[in-house]
């Protein structure tokens, strides 16, 4: 049995992971912290979660002072940073479901988040958390950078493409859809029921959402040349769930099901990929799930592909993927708990 | 005070069209027809819409006994020639909100449609009608097309950059989402609620659903090069409200400030178009309108443009338009009864 | 052309009034004030709104230099009574949509508030404004206390029986069930999309809600015993819509047909009162109306009737009931502007 | 390793059933069944469920053919029946999930159903199977009725009233609202998105549903004294999620405090009931669980109690409760699968 903390457990993507974990069987979680929660049992928070009901939310101060194996983020940027390093240097693994350690440099960091990275050389040892397309490294890693929501039903989609070299130039094209557990679970003017319900609307258009340079950077770890993506995501009336609409142009023709087909052969032995063509992917099919639903299309009278991807926001796009991330550290079979 | 007809009062249009025709100071609802509800009074059917609550929903054969100015078509493929076809020998206007009158040609409804056009000749008389961009035709015309909900919030965002030479290259890529109303109110898997809560999907991609003709056709006529689109409709869980994201390549770099300068030039004075740059639209601003909510932007680094457009599809998408198409045509302010 | 006033413009009541008055065609809107959104245009707040895009959102104070014929007052308890005397002095009438000016007396808006009522001497002079049951007081006031939105619907349902003497004993049971806006506009745990979407729950249950010193005290004014209720409010996942389920038992046995003609005499003359058996009401019926929907029931092997009542909670629960209140105030047709 | 099977796999409730069973270690799937999709593979229908996916689904007189140690019947009512004696007669134990097996006697089923029972012997045997009041007889049973989702919130919350002798007289008033997954899967004017979302209404209210009949007779098994139930449901718009509302009088005067202590000393042991007094239950805390969130109120001023009551339907109210009546019949511990 290994042990396991949560820091941070009291956003979304905590709750994910104490359900998550709850029905994990080798591992035990040993502390879950929040500043403001301090004292409270996690069985007062989470009711339907029994299982680690009468662990007492600690600070984070006071989780360190416990050897564990192996630790959640769910901080703030720069927090995440520092707290991910005490940790480090106490030896247990880690896992940052924040931002702070998906970049490969301290610049493409602070491009995208207007901040210099407090400890640039940690961004060495880091690994992008995106098991289907760094499982190897991933096993061996102490440091994760957990990737983000919109980046991974994006990447899923285009790296097959990417990597055969069928996209015939830049920019690829992202039109992307999230549920609103997406946002948060501050109470904002864009969170409240009645602006979100009944509502469709993108927001930080184009190339100005900071998982833009998380897109580029992966798209051009597997392209033979500079890509750059257009992506939009829009905010939809919903919980959970997250699509993304990819489109680029072909370097040459491709049916349907060529298309699939390369989909199919490079996610042949992914466990939580699926090709559902002839259907489309749909963001219900993910619903609480750690899987991601890929079809794609060849558009008629034109040269361009359109690839269609769906996750739940929360599962394979947060904590379901952290989850997987664990398991591949651990030497577990990379399912357990999440099927 | 006009007299006007609804031939298919049941469906969500037709519910649309009585309600807003119950706050028209200028029309009075002569007749509206159901084969199914046929003997009915309109109250039983829309309780909240007392002012022509005793009207007794009669079936379109009945309909055709009385002399009405303008009849409102809300009927299937085919259906709606033949009536139109009636109507318009009996001397009467004809709206169609259905798309046997939006083709120029019979070749293309052919195309799109799969099945030839019952009265080609009709085609040549009938007006496509987008008030923004075909004005003076609507004022004199007989028969009007009333446009698809998917074409309508296209093109608004798209023409004044195609009519001004903006748009590079083929092709624009236009990626929207639904509320579930335009899938129509008969029952079905796609519009269980338990399907499509919590749900978004993709369908009829690329260029397989039939709106991709009307879009193509309206772009060609103000573009000076041959143009084709992109299109993929998505269903999202709303009961109302349509959003359009638009995308193409620019022929030269424009700032967001430019782009928006355009669509407020050409939109003065248009009643129902809002340029709300710096916002971007959302659907809940046009939710029971008539309006369409547009903004443009500028993707830094890239040479393309994207345009945001929000209309309510029962509205502007549908029978606001219609009625607005109407006052047109009876040579009423273009806004009564609408806002 | 009559002139009014919004107090409180920002919230959902003050947004429902802009939109009532937009079509009024007897109402100039002079002012509307807003502390924080002050020297906006009212139309960068509601673009859908055009009559009154122009009206530059002032202060409180800004707003009593102005003579206006009837001032809305949509503000915080306490606040409303120091206005609504401010206006009242000025020679204005006023609509209070919140709580100040429902009470008879200063001890039972005490009970319930839990302050003291700061001016008690114009509890006399005030008028709680259900027009169906008030309507001769309400057409000569000057201040009028504009009922809650669960009040609204459960006296609709129960003042006919009371009045007729049907009900046996008390307590009478009111289970009311609420979309979101009724909670109001600013951002909180409750009203946060997540928390609230896939979500039922009661809330301040049994007699601790401020809405039954509200429903006791007029169903006491036409009772010829006391009466008290049991009320339990619910937030359900919807934004608009209030839906009361009334149960109480009979003094002695009625049919099904027996309580809804009771039911339909008493209504026959108002406009905006519906009987839908042998249907149930449902809250759609009544979205964006000022429609009341009402059914009975009779309990069949006990003595009980239940009685549905389904109203939108900002129409006829607050906006729309505020402009029937105001059309009786001046003498114009009582559907003038809601139809 | 146990084996199953579950005979109409296309429903909710047999979807859920999936869902379950893919998660439970000692039970394996050997049969699902659709005159339907006969022929298809379990993958095809439930991309996320992959530990059975390559089971293809069968007709039930193929799925009688095998041995099975348990079968789940998700059929209509009389079909239910039939292929539940078939299975009994070959050995295998059956838990039906629709009413065929919950009524004591067959007049009441006929009462109720409104035809003859095909075999009425077979209810003297069959368990009504509400494990935290028929435990033990549920370990030993060979055939259960599967509770009602509305009866099982309802019953939960009352029976420690009614055992208790708390109650003083009928009728108990429960006021219920449920998610549309509740309506079943078939398309219905009823079930349609559009009629659904932001809608709240009763049906079949006061005592027409045939639930009624199941709440009665299990509430007279464990009340000395006769006592029936006015019973409403509504239906409001979310998928899952399923809250009673409970209102009695009581025979002597009681605090929230004690009401929540006999709640919690009757419950103290049971692994799916949580008491949250100081809190109110909500559905959201039940979703996608088999839990039971509770908590009771004195109604200040009355003589009355409340008491809310928050399930999954698809969960404790149907497919969950259905897996922890195997538990237990298999002599499983009972929350395996199911936390």
């Amino acid at each position: 049995m290994k042990t396991a903390a949560i820091l941070g457990v009291t956003g979304y993507t905590g709750e994910e992971l104490v359900r998550l974990l709850s029905r994990h069987p080798e591992v035990e979680l040993v502390a879950a912290t929040s500043e403001n929660e301090n004292g409270k049992k996690l069985g007062d928070l989470y009711p339907p979660f029994p299982r680690f009901r009468d662990l007492t939310i600690c600070t984070a101060e006071q989780a360190l002072q416990q050897a564990v194996d192996l630790v959640f983020l769910c901080l703030p940027a720069i927090e995440s940073s520092r707290w991910g390093k005490f940790f480090l240097d106490r030896g247990s693994r880690v896992i940052d479901l924040g931002a702070d350690f998906r970049f490969s440099t301290a610049s493409a960091y602070e491009a995208w988040y207007g901040t210099s990275h407090p400890f640039p050389e940690l961004l060495e040892q880091a690994v992008y958390g995106l098991p289907e397309w760094r499982r190897q490294e991933i096993r061996t890693a102490r440091l994760i950078g957990n990737p983000g929501c919109y980046p991974t039903a994006a990447l899923l989609a285009l790296l097959p493409f990417v990597q055969a070299g069928w996209v015939a130039e830049e920019p690829v094209l992202v039109d992307a859809k999230s549920g609103v557990s997406g946002a948060g679970k501050t109470p904002t003017k864009t969170t409240h029921y009645v602006e979100a319900n009944e509502n469709v609307n993108a927001y930080k258009p184009g190339r100005s959402h900071r998982h833009v340079g998380e897109i580029d950077q992966e798209l051009n770890r597997h392209s033979q040349k500079p890509l750059q993506v257009v992506f939009t995501p829009h905010l939809v009336p919903q919980t959970r769930g997250l699509y993304a609409s990819v489109y680029f142009k072909l370097r040459s023709a491709h049916s349907r099901t060529e298309l699939n087909d390369l989909l199919r052969q490079r996610y042949e032995a992914e466990p939580f990929i699926r090709i559902v063509d002839p259907q489309l992917p749909a963001t219900r099919m993910a619903l609480h799930s750690n899987f991601c639903f890929l079809a794609a299309e060849a558009v008629k009278d034109t040269s361009y592909a359109a690839v269609f991807s769906a996750i739940d926001n929360l599962g394979k796009g947060a904590a379901g993927q952290a989850v997987q991330n664990m398991n591949l550290m651990f030497g577990f079979p990379e399912t357990m708990g999440l099927c």
